[in-house]
This record gives C-alpha cells, sequence and structure tokens, in this order.
C-alpha cells in the first residue's frame, strides 16, 4: 500500500508508450488501462452497484469536494466508511476537490494556505486546503486519495498557470506530510495547463517528492483533441515508468486510446453516464441517438453483439420510448450500455497491448472511418 | 387458457373468504394472492427487470391506453410483443384503459360505442372502444387482458353510475366476443361505486357472460377504507369460487389483507413504487420516512431482516443523502424495498392462508397497533 510497490507492468508495447499492468489496492487488484465510472455524490446515476459491477468496472470515482459538503465526513465514517456507503467492495478512488471548487464554485478566495469557497448547493461558506481534503480522504477510507491542487482555465494567462502550478507542488507535499491512511495510496496531480515547460516542471517536482501514483489533471477543459494529447505525451516523458498515471476527466473513445498511446493507466469520465441520460449510445460503429424516429418499432438492440444488460434484454423501440416517456428505465438502459461499452474498451486496449498488436489497432481505431 | 379452467384453489381460509390458489397464464402460473408491479408504460419506474423479478414479483401489470398513445400497438407488435418490449418473461396484465380515459383525458365524448378523448400528452384526439383495447391486447401478446369499462367519480349521481353499469356490461359481451387470442385469458371489470345493489346486478350479469377472471374497478377513487371493503365484500358473494377476482389499484396494505379477507386474488398498486420516490418506506412496524434529518448518518438498513436489495447492500444514511442530493439511486433503492415488502406481504398472506392462520394474523395485522 501507501509508500510500497504497488503497480506492476505486465507488457509494454514495443511501438508506443502504452503499458498493460496491475494495480495493487486495500480492495483488490485492478488491470490496467482502466476506466473508473463516476460516482460524483456516492452513485453512479441510476445505476445499482449490481448492475454497474455487470458493466466490468473494477475501480470507481467519487468525489471529496460533493461529500464533504453532503452528507460530511463524520456521517460517512458513522455509516461505516466509504465502501459501505456506495455499496462497492471493490476499490474506489477521490478526487481531491480541487477541480470541483475551481469548477463549481461561485465564490472563491485562494491564498497560499487554502481556498475559501462557497457551496454550490446553498451558498454556505466552506473551507478546504491540502490537509483538510487528504484527512477526510484517510477518514473516508478510500483506496487512492488525490492530492489537493489548484486548477486554472483553458486560456488562463501563462503567469497564473505558473502560480498555480508552484501552488500545487507545495500543496502536494503538505498532503504526503499529512496523509496518515497505510491502507490508502496517495496520487499527486501534475498541472500546467498546455505549457509543456511547465508540465515538465510541475512532474519533475512532484516525482523528486515521490508519491504512489502520478495524475495529469486540467485538461479536457477545450483545450482541444491535438493539445490534450502533446501535453499527455510531454507530461508521461516525466513520470517513472514504475508508478501508475491517471489522466483525469478523460473523455472521448479516441482522447483515451491516444493517452494510452502516450503512456496513460487510468481514466474517469462522465460521458458514458451523461451522455446515457441525454439518449446517446457509444458503439464501435459511431454513436446512436436514440430519441431519433428510425427507431420507432426498432426491434434490434443498440449494439448487435454487445453484451450488456441493455443489449442483451432490450431494443432500441423500447428504449426509444422509455426515453421519449421520460421513463427512468430509458437514460439506466443507455448509461448501462455505455458503462460497458467503455469497459470493452479498455478490454480491447489491454489485449491489443498484451498482443502486441496495439498500434496497429489503436491507429486504426483513432484515423480510420 | 381462455376460456378454459385456468385457476385452482389450494386452500380455502374456514374463517374468512380468502383463499390460497394457482393461476395458469401463458407466461407461466402465479401463486395467489398476487400483487402485481405497476409497469404503466412498459417499465416500472427507474426499476430493471432483473431487480423487478429480485422483488418476487410474478406477473406485472401495464396500461393500454399509455401504451396505445405511445409507441403505439404497431410499434411493439413489430417490436416483438409486449414481452420482448418489458423485456419480462413472465405473465403480463394490461388494463383496458377504461379508467385512463376516465381520470388523465381533459376531453371526453362517451356515448355507447365508445369513447373519443384527448391525449394527455399533446391533447391528439383518440378513439378507443370495446373492440379497439380487445384488439389491441390480443396484439400486444399479454397474458390477462381486461374488458373496457366505464368508471365513474367517487360522489357520481346514482343515475350515472347506473348508466355506467349497463354499458360496462354491455361493452363487456362486446369484448368477449371480438376477443380472439386463444393464449390470453380475458377479465371482465364490475363497476357500479359503492352501490351494493349495482355491484350486485355487474356482477351477476358479467358471471352470466363468463370470463376467465373477475375485476373489481372503480374503488380506491376516495370512497375510504370502509365502503371499500364493504363493496368488495358484498361483491365476491356474486363471483365464482373458481375464477380468480382482482380488486384494481388496491392499495394500502392494510386494504390489501382486508380484501383478501373478503376473497380477492389479485391486486395492483402504484403506492410501493410512487412512495418509494417519495421517500417513503413500507416496513412491519410502519413508514419509515427517509428525508428525516434522523438518518444523517444511521449505519442500519431501512427494516432490519428484510432481504430486499436495498437492505442488503444500502444504510439509510447513504439513501437518506441519495434522495436529499436527487440521485436517482435514492427513490430506485427506495422503490425496490417497497416493492419486495409487498411481495412478503403477499408471500405472509398465502402462508397464513396455507396454515390456517390468516383469521388471526390478518386481524391483527388490519386492527393491531
Amino acid at each position: 500500500m501507501h509508500g510500497k510497490e504497488n503497480y506492476k507492468i505486465l507488457q509494454k508495447d514495443s511501438n508506443t508508450a502504452a503499458r498493460a499492468g496491475i494495480l495493487t489496492t486495500a480492495h483488490g487488484q485492478i488491470e490496467t488501462p482502466v476506466f473508473m465510472p463516476v460516482g460524483t455524490a456516492g452513485a453512479v446515476k441510476g445505476i445499482t452497484p449490481y448492475h454497474l459491477k455487470e458493466t466490468g468496472a473494477t475501480i470507481i470515482l467519487a468525489n471529496t469536494y460533493h461529500l464533504f459538503l453532503r452528507p460530511g465526513v463524520d456521517a460517512i465514517e458513522k455509516i461505516g466508511g466509504i465502501h459501505k456507503f456506495m455499496a462497492w467492495e471493490g476499490p474506489i478512488l477521490t478526487d481531491s476537490g480541487g477541480y470541483q471548487v475551481f469548477s463549481l464554485s461561485p465564490l472563491v478566495k485562494i491564498d497560499e494556505e487554502g481556498v475559501e469557497f462557497a457551496s454550490h448547493i446553498d451558498g454556505a461558506k466552506f473551507y478546504l486546503n491540502a490537509e483538510i481534503t487528504t484527512q477526510a480522504q484517510n477518514r473516508l477510507g478510500v483506496d487512492i486519495a488525490m492530492c489537493f491542487d489548484q486548477c486554472t482555465a483553458f486560456g488562463a494567462e501563462p503567469e497564473e498557470v505558473a502560480k498555480a502550478v508552484d501552488r500545487s507542488i507545495r500543496w502536494a507535499q503538505r498532503c504526503k506530510e499529512v496523509h496518515a491512511n497505510e491502507n490508502q495510496l496517495l496520487f499527486s496531480i501534475v498541472q500546467g495547463g498546455i505549457d509543456l515547460d511547465l508540465r515538465e516542471k510541475c512532474a519533475l517536482s512532484l516525482v523528486k517528492t515521490g508519491f504512489d501514483g502520478y495524475a495529469i489533471g486540467g485538461l479536457s477543459v477545450g483545450e482541444g483533441h491535438e493539445n490534450m494529447v502533446n501535453t499527455v505525451n510531454h507530461t508521461t516523458k516525466f513520470l517513472p515508468e514504475d508508478k501508475p498515471r491517471y489522466l483525469m476527466g478523460v473523455g472521448m473513445p479516441k482522447d483515451i486510446v491516444a493517452a494510452v498511446r502516450n503512456g496513460v493507466d487510468m481514466f474517469d469520465c462522465v460521458l458514458p453516464t451523461r451522455n446515457g441520460r441525454n439518449a446517446y449510445a457509444f458503439t464501435w460503429n459511431g454513436p446512436v441517438h436514440l430519441r431519433n424516429n428510425a427507431h420507432i418499432g426498432d426491434s434490434e438492440p443498440i449494439e448487435a453483439g454487445c453484451d450488456c444488460y441493455a443489449c442483451k434484454n432490450f431494443t432500441k423501440g423500447a428504449i426509444r420510448h422509455f426515453i421519449n416517456y421520460n421513463e427512468m428505465l430509458g437514460p439506466i438502459l443507455v448509461s448501462l450500455h455505455n458503462l460497458r461499452f467503455y469497459q470493452r474498451l479498455m478490454a480491447k486496449i489491454r489485449q491489443t497491448i498484451k498482443e502486441g498488436n496495439f498500434d496497429n489497432w489503436s491507429k486504426e481505431f483513432i484515423f480510420g472511418d
């Protein structure tokens, strides 16, 4: 666990930076590259843990920021910790709250010590800093805690980005110092926008301090696929081979495959469930828009051959009807399909890496029709 | 199937009119007394068939009116019938639409031939009558079809109720004449408000025509528990012993137990799911209101000893949090608990009838603290 060797590479791709590996956590081992469904406030939207597990998910994500606001760390501790709270026996990772403070809170006062913010729910004032979020994650009992960091918006002034990088480095050091849960891995987050020099500096500083894993944060905020890939490519060069790398909040299937080519091991994203709720289904042949009139009376599943719960049991015609009727089951079924699609994608990535065919497969996936 | 002997009494209670039996349908046998979860528009709100089956449901209900409007009988037929549409392999019963026309439609013109109504969705004009709803149910492929009937509101003028009874009798005859699905049972519906003479007249007329089962309709519309029980008690006396009796849209647990005492075999009601969505959980010790602040950090399940998915996996503290956070999982979990509670109630009813203890048990349940 914390401070030990927890990541083992099983197979390195010879043509790309991709690798297949095993990450060991207190609640089990996970195969990487891995996709983590997002349960922001303690639940993946509309999905019972039974069905979530059935999609092939091995590790899930929750947000310290949301759980800190409601129901609060005390409440979750009284309930018996985050695994009992979420009814998820496998590994759980929590984001530290840095990104949410930056993206959700209406009023923010940031200084070296920490962040004063207003709850996005009721405006009530809260305070977060490196120590508070680390101790909160220690007490929640998550398997992987993230360091508190400062994000900047895409297009922020270079000076502001540089300041945020320096601060994130110092905050990460404070997180490591106060971290006190030996069963919990602590990952730090590389910031720096799309400034490659800042990314390099941030990565080198964090690696010098030493963490159980390294995340790349502050991307997928409007910089576009090319900028994202270039930044990831440059950043991973300065991260140690023997530690897992996690690209936060990314993304579309092609983004994920491109990031794996550049050596990323872990991903999370709300797209499978958010798009699912909007009747948008991912398939190997591109998106299926289930509101489309063409699906009235359609007796086919969302994707032929898919082994998800929705495709094994329901027709596009029925799912379209549920969505158009505002029946909750519609969004639930498309979300389940999308969550399974992402797991099938990751399984394909792991398989092609192991079989030595990842370079060709991934090029075809990214650049093919 | 249709016209044959499909109901077998296993045990009659010696002190009450209760009976335990087996009803045979094209999609399997069901033990009665039975509770049927409501999937109005083809889905039990928020509940996948996997979890629905896990609650112990053996037969479920859908509404011809809703499915006739959207997606339409043609669409469901193209999809492969209602069982494939709903992904439910067990028996399905559909209400005929009579009650929905009466309760949901903003504009209604009723005459002897049928009903012209405006869709509650978009105001579009539709026409339903005995022949159309029967043929629709034939084509949907449900296991139990209901005759088209005319409901009256509680407090309607006696003359109006009498007219609706006569019309419902004639419409039921037309339904039987046009019914053309040998794999489908056809139940007629006794109307008559709380007028015992009208109920008697209606029951005797329908029995003379002869159906596979008899429903008692037009109750649970504001008449109160006592009126409901008296009406059921009087009506079942005029129904044949060897056919199943179905009390439509009822109700609270005590209503169901009282109706079983008076010889009713089948029930449907939206309360388990509707109350579930409103954070109201049924338990043997009365309701649990999950929004209550007392449940913050509560590490206990909704009901100790309950074997439902929610109670086996989640705490009241977590469910309260999901509900207060508008996480879909909250309403889903309380609905699952309530659906299981109703199935446990029916199992207890069947068990006490078989063991000869129903009279005592049911009195205690209805009148005890």
